[in-house]
């Protein structure tokens, strides 16, 4: 196990068999210390009984010392009987821990409309507490996983002025994913010492630059949640805005790095596509041109096919709602132009853009040609293996 | 041949190895005389040209007599000089049959970006000319044909007042299938003898019902384009409301009848999803929910799949944007009641719900409980089918 928490955090994980038996799907993350903490979740109407508690916690208390994940059943659509069975596993892990409820974050992922299984929690709470130290951030990670092909942490070091402190991000996700404020589940953990509102704050930048920008299936789930733990036990301060503005860099980086595994695993996908927008009117209408070319069926498959059919991605520009001249609107794809002005650059590359269609990261730029406006976003490529996974992931 | 063109047209077709030899890639359709028009076209903005040949006419003349379809290219992003070659080949066409170049429409599917072969177009457009009368509305359809397992077409009589008029509607389509105004390409031709002003209007209101409402892939073409030619050869009037009423009637039900199988001849798909809202806060919000749910990847993975997984219904619900109470929501699935007031409910119909997830056709049926709106919408499922095809379409 290496030791990449940061400072005063403790990980733990059991094997509750939610789903299959015999791998961990249970996970508890303990600071020893309470944590200045930050969140943001799904902008779904049907928000899972988990996100809700956590909401609640963050609107009322502002600290935490723990992060209580399983995967199985996300506890979605569950109604009333839902949140009582999120409490109630709260409190099963304050009374072994020596917490207090309130002071534990849940997050769940499974089966949307699943209710949690608490006689498997009962019996797998004590076992859970007891591993805490156990773990590292992959054990973490490998406990909240679904159809994740690999764990998605990420550690970082930042040096302040004051000294170093560490970032650690553990994230799950794979399918139903377009995560509108956060992705799926995502623990960020620091032990440099920040205050409340600047942490949040660059917290909500950092992660709309980040996983705010990736999407596998459009799929907006019912339980994003991203969660920013700082319990400062490095006892290095971010405090001047020099300071606060390295950390955000960080924090920004290390997200970033997780939100690309996210893309990278999204269900069956095989690459993952950057699309770059300039020229929009503005960054609004930039971000709709994205998004549709991201989203696009046909751009996704045709990545996936390796096939340079740059007419579907003009098209999906076309249909995304922006406003622009289509006759000043131009587009590379793997950096060969293909498009100038609207219309077609002529010059065969097809078979130089056959070579690097191969590539795992495919770059898309778009410029609409016509003002300040720009976004970036990630997307999968969508294949055979997402269709395998997707009709059949319940059995 | 099947003599099923309303009285005065005569279609044609021939084969001028656009992409494929040996097969009708050209079609013709030629009215005896003037016809009163209505058409609808994409909002995709990048308009092919043939859309923007088509609304000059529809703008400027609003008479036709002729359609000229043709597959291979869609002439959509070819700049000047794909506006230069479509207006070249409806000089040819009107040179050849006796007619002047504005009588005639335009349509054209195919590979966007690509540009219209024109030595081919000269060397066959004699021969379609000559073919007129030799095609029937299937013998026309398959003219304008891509990636479609069969032919969509159907043929209508109405009674009106004065006697009886015919209506016959041939659309293509299978893939880049979001119509917006319209779909991909679609002609409806009647012999009724109607006003422009009544024909257009119930024109627009019966694709608003019909071809608006289906989707395959959420793509919506650069080419979409349905036309309506009236000619008025049965001699039989549509003048008076009721009669009016009449041929909306008629013609909103053949329009159902071959948009249904637009979506039931989607790109790889094997099932039409039926999706019905109610009680919205409006049509609008009605239509969101309709739209999230049949444009979401794992909705129509699942129903491949013959997966009763209504939590991915439920999800797409509730980051559609529209704006309801969370706790009110039902869903019925095949009409199997899952979720109520926010809420699964319990019995347990698995396998009573896989024997009818076996269907053609599955209703999702959505109560908001909220108000007085409601939408329909017909989607297509997504299958290693589609991603076969959209892969390698352009080789």
């Amino acid at each position: 196990m290496i030791d990449d928490l940061p400072k005063g955090f403790k990980a733990g994980a059991a094997a509750a068999s939610f789903k299959k038996a015999g791998r961990d799907d249970l996970g508890l993350i303990v600071s020893d210390r309470p944590c200045v903490l930050a969140g943001m979740f799904t902008q779904n109407l049907f928000k899972a009984a988990p996100v809700l508690v956590c909401q609640e916690i963050l609107g009322t208390c502002g600290t935490a010392r723990a992060v209580l994940a399983n995967s199985g059943q996300a506890n979605a659509c569950t109604g009333e009987e839902g949140l009582d069975n999120c409490r109630a596993t709260q409190k099963m892990v304050a009374e072994a821990a020596g917490l207090t409820p309130r002071e534990i974050l849940p997050v769940s992922t499974g089966v949307v409309g699943a209710h949690l299984k608490m006689d498997l929690w009962r019996d797998a709470v004590p076992a859970l507490v007891q591993s805490l130290g156990s773990r590292d951030a992959e054990g973490f990670t490998r406990a909240f996983m679904t159809t994740d092909a690999f764990p998605k942490f990420a550690m970082r070091e930042v040096t302040l002025s004051g000294g170093t402190a560490r970032l650690t991000v553990m994230a799950k996700g794979a399918g139903m994913i377009c995560p509108n404020m956060a992705t799926m589940l995502c623990v960020a953990l620091t032990d440099a010492d920040v205050e409340r509102a600047p942490w949040q704050a660059m917290f909500g930048r950092a992660v709309d630059k980040t996983f705010n920008r990736v999407s596998v299936d459009g799929d907006t789930s019912t339980n994003d949640t991203i969660l920013g733990l700082a319990n400062g036990a490095s006892g290095v301060a971010a405090r001047s805005e020099a300071d606060l503005a390295l950390l955000e860099e960080a924090l920004t980086a290390i997200l970033g790095t997780v939100s690309h595994m996210l893309v990278m695993d999204g269900e069956g996908a095989s690459k993952v596509i950057h699309i770059t927008v300039t020229g929009a009117r503005d960054d609004k209408d930039a971000e709709l041109v994205a998004r549709s070319v991201g989203h696009s069926q046909l751009v996704k498959t045709a990545i996936y096919g390796g096939d340079a059919n740059w007419g579907r991605i003009v098209t999906a520009v076309g249909y995304s709602g922006a406003q622009f001249d289509p006759s000043k609107v131009g587009l590379r794809l793997c950096g060969v132009e293909r498009f100038r002005l609207g219309r077609p650059v002529n010059d065969d590359q097809e078979e130089k853009l056959a070579e690097l269609l191969k590539a795992k990261d495919v770059d898309v730029e778009i410029d609409l040609g016509g003002g300040p406006g720009g976004y970036t976003f990630q997307a999968s490529d969508l294949g055979h293996e997402y269709v395998t996974l997707n009709s059949d992931y319940r059995s």
